[in-house]
C-alpha cells in the first residue's frame, strides 16, 4: 500500500485522503462552507464521504497546516475568515542551485584567517571575550559569472576541526553540512548596499542594492557558524503556494 | 484524545509521534544511523518503541517532509546524506504584521485609478488586448513612519466587482483575501534600487536598496492581481527553521 493512503475497511474503492482534502477544498472555493463556519465533525464527514476517520483526519490537519482550517481543542473545526498564507523556500548547496539552472559552477575560495571574534559577531553567536573564529570569504560562480559571494565565520569552540580543514576545493557550507548533521538556522533576507569588498568580488558598483542573506546556525544549542551571502544583480527568491 | 496523538494498543502509558520523532532525529544528529544509512522498517521501530505502527509511520511522514529522511517507495526509508532546508515564512496581512510589533497601523490609499493594463501586466496575468485593469497606490504605516508602500493591479475581467469597491478605508489585500477564500500565488523577494515613486512614497532617497516582494495571485486558474511591496529602509525578513 503506497505511504499516502489509509485503509478503507469497507474494502471497495480506495478513497485516499487527497480526494478528501480536494472534496473540502472545494467545498470552502464555492462557499459551500463558507469563512468561519463550523465544518462537521470527522466522524459524520467520514460517513459522507464513505471513508476511514483516520482518513478525514489525516486530510483535515493537512489542510489546517495549510491555513484553510482552525482547529480548536473543544471548539470543533472552523473554516478560516483570513486564509494563513505560509511560503516555502527550498535553501538548496549554492552548487545544487546553480547546476539546476543547466550552469557550470564553480568556486574559489578568496581568503582564509583565524582570529579573535570581533565583537558583534561575539554578541551574535554568545562568544567569551578572546575566542577565536574562522574568517572564510569564497565566491561562488555559473558559467563563470560571479553569482553569490559568502563571507563566513566558524566558531572554533565548538568545531576545532574546521580550523585544518581544507577549503580550497570544497566550499565551507558544504563541509559544514558533512560535519554537523542537524542544526536549528534563523535566516533574514534583506537589501543592502553592496559595500566594497561584495561589489569587487560581483563585479558590480559600490553601493548597488544587492539581495543579501544572513543566516546563523547552531548545534545542540552552541553557535556554530554565521555566514553574510551577498547575491549578483538581479537575483530573485521565488516560490509558489 | 488529543489530535496529536495515536492510539497505543498496548494500553499503557501513550508515546505519541512526537516522542518517536524525538528520538529518530537523535540516532540521526548521534551517527547511530549515519548519512545514507537504510533505516528500520516501520514493524521493526513500532515494536523496538512500543507503539503503533501508525505512530511511527506519521513521525517518519514529519521526518521526511523536514528533509532529514528519504523515502523510496520500494528502496526504503534512508537518512539524507544532505538534509534538505526548507525555510517557512508567514505572509501575514501587513496590518496583522504591524500590531503584532506593537505598532499602530495607519492605511492610505494614495492614487486608484482604471485603465488598459499595460503590456507588461497583460504579459504577465494572461490577458487579451484591450483588457482592464484597476491600479491602486496604497501606504500602510507603522506609529505614523512608512512600513510598506503597495503598487496593486487588480485584472477586472476575473473580478469586476473591485471597480466598485471602496478601498478608501480597506486595504485591497484585505478586501482580496475575502473576496477570493482560496488561490495559487507565485511570490519573489529582491533587492530593489527605489524609483521616484517609491522614495517619495516611502521617505526615503531614488537608488536607495529597497527589499522588495512581487505577488501574482490565480483563482481557479485566472490571474486576479499582481502586487509590488516595497519595504522601509533596514527591513528584514527573519524566521527560524
Amino acid at each position: 500500500m503506497p505511504a499516502d493512503q489509509t485503509p478503507d475497511p469497507s474494502g471497495g474503492d480506495k478513497i485516499s485522503f487527497r480526494d478528501v482534502k480536494a472534496e473540502i477544498r472545494r467545498r470552502i472555493e464555492r462557499r459551500i462552507w463558507g469563512p468561519g463556519d463550523l465544518v462537521p465533525g470527522e466522524i459524520d464527514l467520514a460517513e459522507d464521504f464513505g471513508c476511514a476517520r483516520a482518513t478525514v483526519n489525516r486530510a483535515m490537519r493537512e489542510l489546517t497546516e495549510e491555513g484553510l482550517l482552525e482547529r480548536k481543542r473543544k471548539a470543533g473545526t472552523r473554516v478560516r475568515a483570513m486564509p494563513l498564507r505560509q511560503a516555502r523556500f527550498e535553501i538548496p548547496l549554492v552548487r545544487a542551485e546553480i547546476t539546476a539552472m543547466g550552469a557550470a559552477y564553480h568556486y574559489a575560495l578568496l581568503s582564509t584567517q583565524t582570529v579573535p571574534a570581533p565583537d558583534w559577531l561575539r554578541d551574535r553567536l554568545g562568544l567569551r571575550a578572546g575566542a577565536r573564529a574562522l574568517h572564510l570569504r569564497c565566491l561562488h560562480s555559473a558559467d563563470g559569472r560571479p553569482y553569490q559571494f559568502e563571507d563566513r565565520w566558524i566558531n572554533l569552540q565548538a568545531l576545532p576541526q574546521a580550523e585544518t580543514a581544507d577549503f580550497a576545493l570544497q566550499g565551507p557550507n558544504e563541509w559544514l553540512v558533512q560535519a554537523v548533521p542537524y542544526s536549528e538556522v534563523e535566516i533574514s533576507f534583506l537589501a543592502a548596499a553592496a559595500t566594497v569588498d561584495v561589489a569587487a568580488a560581483l563585479g558590480i558598483e559600490p553601493g548597488e542594492p544587492t539581495f543579501t542573506a544572513e543566516r546563523t546556525t547552531w548545534w545542540q544549542s552552541r553557535a556554530i557558524t554565521h555566514v553574510r551571502l551577498s547575491f549578483a544583480r538581479g537575483y530573485r527568491m521565488t516560490t509558489r503556494y
